[in-house]
């Protein structure tokens, strides 16, 4: 018999399963239901103990996580009668692991003191990093809660996160989920980007090998460009790995919370347009990375340039230029959300910066907006002037081929807002509301 | 034999056919070119004279009128060996009508004088209206020139146009071109509106007659909302009355003129996009009112609205919120846009309110957005926050149905952009750059 906790588990899916099968190589035992019997037969086969009841799944657990896919599945799942916190035993602690607005994160707290089980310990964590780090035990995790609930649950965190990957945000329950959110924007915008830039590539005549080799050699990278690049450049969006449901799930919880806020989010709300648009194709279990299915129909891989080999770098920087000012927006755009919802703009540049919403635009000029956030004197930051002009560039020859370009125009948009003092700081405070 | 002077005329398109026919109907001599037979048909059976030699259309002709699509149409047209300005008479009258960019009107007059010819008298005189105003002769057209050219072709302008239809733009060559412009980012903004606001009435599950008749009646009234609805009801787009592809050229007009002096257009540039999505699709030849089945496959006429009642009312004043917040947001682009180029705004206002660029939003808000753009101290205008509001209402109801707002979000963004300012002072500063 284990020394260690027993663990209930809700929600076997991609990611959940990951979790739930590495927590068992761990040594735990671990009760996992699901709704679906063949996340539940392959859980068996990798040691879990099986249930087809929340209630058993938790009776006796000290230790609670629930991985399923939004605030509508969570909620019956943890306040039926029959549901997971009528079986909690006194002073367990919980875990809430899916991504959720913040509202609801805060909501399962007050919830949990109006029935009287203000004694079960609630973290509000959810995570990030797919599910290969998930069954890998690495993942990145933002957790808030209150200092005693930390205290009882930061080891599980910390068993299912890298040590680097585990963001504890002050502010309490809802502060992970905010957290969580603000890195979503720079996914959102970067999902879109990758198939934007290899779109534009493609009708300039770019084969994406060479679209692929540019941009992450260059001020174009981002970790979701070349994350998506494996399955853009093989077709592999059926399903591939990340659908484009699942991104619209995060661009729901950020538009409509940013919303409520008066808080603009330009760039996510085009991005957010443009999935709505895949969803209307029927492309919505596809891979996000086939997006790029909206400019060509031809696969990136098959394209045979026709470009003699100098004039291939110039229409490649068309591409990077474009990217790298995409990239550039998005960093300001989440990092002065982060600051209205009170997250530590350090500690989300650092957890950003490394995880999928990295990108060399945020590492290097999110870097430069975190004092001007501040509210100190930093003067003005960075000119933007190479990014207006290799923007304007890149824009002039997508609209020459009638290439659509929607997250182009909408940076563009508002680099040119800031006038004629074109910097950082300009930028910045149109988000600065 | 008439009295009246002999006129030539190049290009027979659905503009310039009425055009040269409506000269013919008031007694003119007109020798009119195409290089398409069946117009020249069309023409001589109106009375016209044929002719297939541009150099013979010009020739011993006091006055000539060039309606062709576009400026790279025109230049061949213009100053290839044999054509028309080698064979104007000396010290004709020459009247650009074609939509071209203020640049290349400019680049008309220049290259006249490099060549010697500068005793032709020149007019940049863009036109609006349609087909069915250009054959009645009762065209809005937007004339920029010397005063020695206006003296001496004014006239014919007027036989053109409405009396009250004729703007004479300060400012010579150029100046009717962008006079044009300004006009078309309304219209641009605006048709792209009309889709939008059907789209989203059919997901919420109204049918178009209903959303017709509330939209005309509301504050979310446009023109191009009445004119196209004669074709969204009947699923008219093949080809319908104004192809895609013409906007398109429009838009291209103005988003690449805006790049040039780095002003922001962003519902402008908004439209565009979708505009090269449709064309994507194969829907460059059909009329832009049928841009409405980027939402929905079912004619807007045929949706069964399960509604009740007395829950139509709600759903749609979202739509026309939507409309609302757009149309005003549209002002603002254009009247701002004007003040950059050198319009007169209560010029441009006049034109556009009771041309197919007006609505009730630019009739109302426009008017006062005027004196605050001339600079003087009128305090900040209207708060807008009723906007805001409405705007919010309907864009977190097409999120929960998963309806693209293009359009409406990139309103709602510059609008909160605002921040608590939140008037038309503060959005007007936007794109005072």
């Amino acid at each position: 018999m284990s020394s260690k906790p027993a663990i209930g588990f809700c929600g076997l899916g991609a990611m959940g399963l990951g979790m739930a099968t590495n927590l068992v190589k761990q040594g735990y035992s671990v009760t996992g239901f699901d709704v679906y019997p063949p996340s539940l037969e392959k859980f068996q086969k990798a040691g879990g103990i099986p249930s087809t009841s929340l209630s058993e799944s938790a009776k006796d657990k000290p230790f609670y996580i629930v991985m399923v896919a939004s605030a509508a599945q969570a909620q019956p799942a943890l306040f039926a009668d029959d549901g997971i916190v009528n079986a909690l035993p006194k002073g367990a602690t919980l875990l809430l692991t899916s991504t959720v607005p913040s509202s609801y994160a805060q909501s399962v707290e007050a919830e949990l003191k109006r029935i009287g089980r203000d004694d079960v310990f609630f973290i509000d964590a959810p995570v990030s990093g797919g599910a290969g780090r998930a069954a890998d035990g690495t993942l990145t995790i933002m957790a808030g809660a209150s200092g005693a609930a930390l205290e009882k649950g930061q080891w599980l965190l910390a068993e299912m996160s890298a040590p680097s990957k585990l963001f504890v945000v002050e502010g309490g329950v809802g502060q992970g989920s905010n957290m969580k959110m603000v890195h979503q924007v720079l996914a959102a915008i970067q999902i879109l980007a990758v198939s934007e830039g290899y779109g534009f590539g493609a009708r300039l005549g770019l084969n994406g090998q060479d679209v692929f080799e540019a941009v992450v050699a260059s001020e174009a990278w981002s970790w979701m460009f070349e994350n998506r690049s494996q399955r853009t450049l093989k077709e592999d969006y059926f399903p591939g790995a990340s659908a484009v449901t699942i991104i619209l799930k995060d661009t729901s919880i950020i538009t409509a919370r940013a919303r409520q806020l008066a808080f603009p989010t330009p760039l996510c709300s085009i991005a957010e347009q443009v999935y709505f648009s895949a969803l209307d194709r029927g492309w919505g279990a596809n891979d996000d990375a086939g997006l790029v299915r909206l400019w060509t129909s031809d696969p990136v891989s098959s394209i045979a340039s026709t470009l003699a080999a100098d004039e291939k770098p110039a229409k490649l920087k068309l591409v990077t230029d474009l990217l790298s000012a995409i990239h550039l927006v998005a960093a300001a755009e989440a990092l002065t959300l982060a600051k209205h919802v009170n997250i530590p703009l350090a500690q989300i540049y650092d957890l950003a910066k490394d995880a999928a919403g990295g990108s060399k635009q945020f590492e290097r000029l999110g870097k430069e907006m975190l004092p001007l956030l501040d509210g100190g004197e930093h003067g003005n930051g960075k000119r933007l002037d190479d990014y207006v002009q290799g923007l304007r560039a890149a824009l002039d020859e997508a609209q020459a081929i009638k290439c659509p370009s929607y997250l182009g125009n909408g940076a563009l948009g508002l680099l040119l807002q800031t006038g004629k003092s074109r910097d950082l700081k300009s930028l910045l405070a149109f988000y600065s509301v």
